[in-house]
């Protein structure tokens, strides 16, 4: 048998984005209603149609006043003003103060023509129903929002592939934005091979058989980030059963991924499956990393389609597909999907893959000491306890305890 | 006007915390099916009734061999096996082997019995049908995952109050879990009050009104926590109208929040409307934190309904929501919600609110460092910007150019 040629993952991902652009894969756009974009990858740069707010808004409860009049005020020396009207909320004001003067303003309401800074209710003494005594000196601006403090016209409020958070929402509803074009879910099909599996659901399983867990956890890790299943279906290890189904889906899905068969097995039949619906043959089979080694990848190029073959092995297999996903996603959208990490101390000494680029499982603690999750590979346990994982680069011989490492937290 | 009497966060938490255990508020569960388990919190620690795997399971592809049998192997000197069989994948293996004898196993297929480890094929020769050389040693146990190394009957796999990830939900479908007993969601009607507020959609907004943000962010919030909003509804700043509103939501709820209106001005009947509603009155009116001092809460121990009242400044609204509501979901149900932060050197100097706890949003970069989003209290565009919020706890003076601090990451 051969030996793998491997790819570095860079070297995997190139090949595939290599593929993406000769073909002009595009992912295209839907529009949502605002409520309906959280979490989805926005399309195009959003300018605001409009400004806010609308008006000059005092950010306290208290009285606008033109700032000049209020210097030097103090609990012992006060400013007296008159008071010449009152704000009320959600309306115009229309009158005007000159120096002297001044008006109630709640938070949120317009300030009056004229003024410049409100004083806080606090540092005011009511000494009759039109004058009060002023405690506290205000700067130019002080407890104001001005008018476009917040959103200018033209603004530039949401570029082309930010993942639209609760805050991106805030903002662009309070821009008038109600509807947003964002970029299609990515679609993907997973199909699980291998005659050891059996459904998870099964009430009982003969020895020698597994329950499929790879499906269900891939499926999950889709719904967490938006992706798309269009399908999730068991083929045996059967090169012809397994050619149809990855040609049926072929103008139906961006992705397809087979989870399992891609070791060098005699029933591995994923190979040769790729390979037959790849113009190209196969871009990568093998990846120096560790775990995910026997990842294979294809493209085919009339129906814009990825092909991924997956490791069998849970942990490998969750590794490699968000690796993969998340930077196929990303090379479309500009979006940055796997952003939170720490830097932390590691607890014990770590050894890495002689030629591969390690992947280590850890835990972190809250005074983020990180504590690496050693299992034999293929313990789905180890998934389950994960926070996070580190890399350890290519050719690397691995870190020592009490080294600083950057944890990338798993979503 | 009374001055506020503040509560810390702390004591404010506390005090809900309190008439919840007296009034035996219970979330209760509900059973799902294993794929809808995502993000949920898992109400009782959940063990396993099989074990997995339920053989001895090789993680390669090559030969299982008794491990002394190799002893001395290498490049130049190989050990010579006789094969005696083949394993199938999910198949149950009868035959066993004695020394000097070696069987076929493909990755995830089982050991033969006698055996106890397995040579990867790349490291051996077929010299024929029946004989192999091997150029490399295994020890006991290497390339094998025994018998219920994954997971042992009666084991504890999940427990109590586990948000359950996708990493989770590979391990309860190994263990043939198919439904899981989750909290039920926390339901949540938000009531947006204020005469300046109009709904985000509209066309075009009057000067001195704002299109009301805040409601679609608490949405957008609850819905990436699993947080079920049963309602959201605007009321004008009028007692009775809000009163009647919060009391209609007391037996249909868990959490009653008003947005905007809790503070002094003149047309804020928050308080009064939460008072009203809640048998001991109000708990907290007013918590030293900037920003967020103006929230207001109450319970009302009938229909254990916890009412708050949120300032009405975007960024206060969200990150006290985050905090309370957390706080509350944390409290009940033993989960650990927002537990992704990282500890990185903050660039400028940072200046803390006296007498108050501060939050600041913030960035942070790739290297880990971390820049505050210095804007005025109130400014939406800052929630849309930020990575993460840290916190100068009550009494230190503030934060030093360089310093580490500590970044909780914003979901």
């Amino acid at each position: 048998m051969d030996l793998f040629k491997v790819d570095s993952i860079d070297e995997c991902e190139e090949k595939i984005f290599k593929c993406i652009k000769k073909s002009n894969f595009d992912l295209k756009y839907e529009e949502v209603e605002l409520y309906k974009s959280l979490n989805r990858i926005n399309y195009e740069d959003i300018h605001s149609k409009e400004e806010a707010p609308n008006f000059n808004k005092s950010t306290v409860d208290g009285y606008a006043v033109i700032s000049k009049d209020t210097s030097g005020a103090s609990e012992t020396v006060p400013t007296f003003l008159d008071i010449v009207g009152e704000s009320l909320m959600g309306k115009e004001q229309t009158i005007s103060i000159n120096s002297g003067e001044c008006v109630y303003v709640p938070t949120g309401a317009m300030l009056p023509e004229g003024s410049n800074a409100v004083v806080m209710i606090e540092h005011t003494e009511n000494l009759s129903q039109k004058k009060i005594a002023i405690y506290s000196a205000v700067g130019e601006g002080q407890n104001v929002i001005k008018k476009a403090d917040d959103i200018k016209k033209e603004e530039l409020i949401l570029k082309r592939g930010k993942k639209i958070t609760s805050g991106d929402i805030a903002l662009l509803s309070s821009a008038g934005v109600s509807r947003v074009k964002v970029y299609k879910k990515i679609n993907i099909a997973i199909i699980s091979t291998g005659d050891e599996l059996e459904e998870y659901t099964k009430e009982k399983v003969d020895i020698g058989k597994i329950r499929d867990s790879n499906s269900i956890m891939l499926s999950a890790i889709c719904e967490e980030n938006f992706i798309n299943v269009y399908d999730v279906v068991k083929v045996e290890d059967d090169y012809d059963k397994l050619y149809e189904k990855v040609k049926y889906y072929l103008d139906k899905v961006d992705i397809i991924v087979l989870s399992g068969g891609s070791s060098k097995g005699k029933k591995d039949y994923t190979e040769s499956v790729i390979k037959d619906n790849s113009e190209e043959g196969i871009l990568t089979h093998g990846i120096s990393i560790k775990p995910g080694k026997p990842t294979i990848t294809g493209y085919n190029i009339k129906n814009k389609t990825i092909i991924i073959g997956l490791p069998g092995h849970p942990v490998a297999c969750a590794l490699i597909f968000r690796i993969l996903i998340f930077g196929i996603i990303e090379f479309i959208t500009s979006a940055k999907l796997d952003n939170k990490y720490c830097i932390g101390r590691i607890t014990e000494n770590l050894k890495a893959a002689p030629g591969r680029m390690t992947i280590q499982l850890v835990n972190v603690k809250e005074d983020l000491t990180v504590t690496p999750i050693l299992s034999k590979s293929g313990i789905v346990k180890s998934l389950s306890k994960a926070d996070g994982y580190i890399i350890i680069k290519l050719n690397d011989e691995g870190i020592n305890k009490g080294e600083y490492v950057k944890v990338h937290y798993l979503t």
